[in-house]
């Protein structure tokens, strides 16, 4: 199952890092789908946009295994296989809960989405371009791990507006929803949202966790 | 803490093996009561199955610390000690989540549960026969890591099945149950059965990081 | 990034073991005032309260980016990096979840809170207790594993007390409850609770682990 001992001699990184940058692709298109998908007035349209963000999270899973059958067949790796594995499982953590999210609105036809869930979805958005520059710069982190202190930041300021907003989103349901099977609905769909937001910090604490080994 | 010197030098697998086996006829037994349990048409019936799965629980946390004592006290494993409690305790999850589910009917008491319940037990029990397949090859995944290959698509085929039929089941209980506490109790039962076929999949996951180590 | 040749000659636990401290010290804190906050009679206290939980939750995040810097700063640590990193990140996740039921009393304003909840928050006070003695001991438990041993059973123990009391809540809510808002808001609230417990003896389970690694 090993490479040919010329492929182990080939930089290291070559496969590794462009297959993460495909997982940031997707992680990219699904937020972008994901602004529509909480904007959509109809079922049809729901289940439109659901079909699209379900074929990119199936795109996820192909790439996270392309990772696995990369570690199992490379002699080196850049970082250590637990943590590369850990990498890719996080960021496809995201893609599942946008995907989530998306079925949940297809599911439960919910009788409308409140504006805060258009906030989120701007939130989860933020998260996936600074997880996107976090992972083009994987390459250098071991020489410089200061390079990606900014965004690590930032994924952790997300996080918590993102719990900003669905709290205050919670007050409002509450207080003005008198249905209860609406509340079940709407207090679900927007939770994977608010959670899209943690697996992205999540993924930060994997790259904070690598730093600390390899600085 | 420490085996004597002779112990050190009995064949490595001789314990951990039997007892994860232990663990996996746990999950067997836990995942044929709960199929019962998801037909019962009364309380008591409910409560019977219920504490037929406790008592199983219990022996899996048993069998559990039984890993963690023997893990304390070999000088040898035949895998890193992480994955051996990795995957003890994601085998643990697997019945918990059971026992959960049965838990929830028993203290529930829905009005009655929907045919997707038998579906989704079944699923687990498609796991729980792949998890014993699994553990039965440990002994010799270092060495043929293909071994287990076919049952570790099944766990996530099985996981995706167990998806769709929560899936319907949500549509189908969104559109027709009015009574939102129906909705909420119905909703966490069949949820508990949902994510035992997700902790199989997590076992398997485990499984992957162990062949990676070690191929 | 690395101390300076002198630095690195401290004695090795200088920083990490006051770091958790002070994290079991926090942790003791809001397990007290959570205590209080399931008694608040009006939404003006709840406020209050949850304030209190809140600056110390920020603390705690504090406490967790300082163990992270030391880890980063430090050439030697008393347990691999990793195990001193998901200490501080378990302890926390105790902190959270009690943040997090604090949060929920405050944003839910449930019409009342039952006696359950009281019985869980002692329950999470005496596992706050543990987690303290547990840390306290930390420095010399690589010679001495045994020190341990009965504050790591009680941790079990008190989590399946929590079991018991929130079964016995959630049998008393579907029964006596009708409102089902009101169910929405109570379980969500006590669970926040339970999970603390969970989350205690996940201490418990790095703290299990680190012994198996070094014994």
């Amino acid at each position: 199952m090993k490479n040919s001992v010329f492929d182990s001699f080939k930089p290291k990184e070559s496969k590794f890092f462009p297959l993460l940058r495909q997982m940031t692709d997707v992680i990219a298109q699904v937020s972008d789908l994901i602004i529509e998908c909480v904007q959509v007035t109809n079922h049809t349209d729901a289940v439109g946009k659901y079909k699209q963000i379900k074929d990119l999270e199936r795109k996820g899973d192909e790439i996270q295994n392309a990772v696995f059958e990369e570690l199992n067949n490379s002699f080196v790796t850049p970082f250590d296989r637990e943590d590369i594995d850990a990498l890719s499982g996080r960021l496809d953590d995201v893609v599942d809960l946008i995907n989530s999210c998306a079925k949940r609105i297809m599911l439960y036809s919910p009788k409308s989405i409140p504006e805060s869930a258009i906030s989120l979805a701007l939130l989860v958005k933020s998260a996936a371009e600074c997880l996107a520059k976090i992972v083009a710069k994987l390459d250098v982190i071991k020489k410089n791990p200061g390079i990606v202190k900014e965004e690590l930041s930032q994924l952790e300021a997300i996080e918590n507006k993102a719990d900003d907003v669905y709290e205050h989103f919670l007050i409002d349901l509450f207080e003005n929803e008198k249905d209860a099977i609406e509340v079940i609905k709407l207090k679900d769909i927007l939770h994977e949202l608010e959670r899209a937001t943690d697996a992205a910090e999540s993924v930060g604490k994997v790259v904070k966790m690598i730093i600390i080994k390899y600085s």
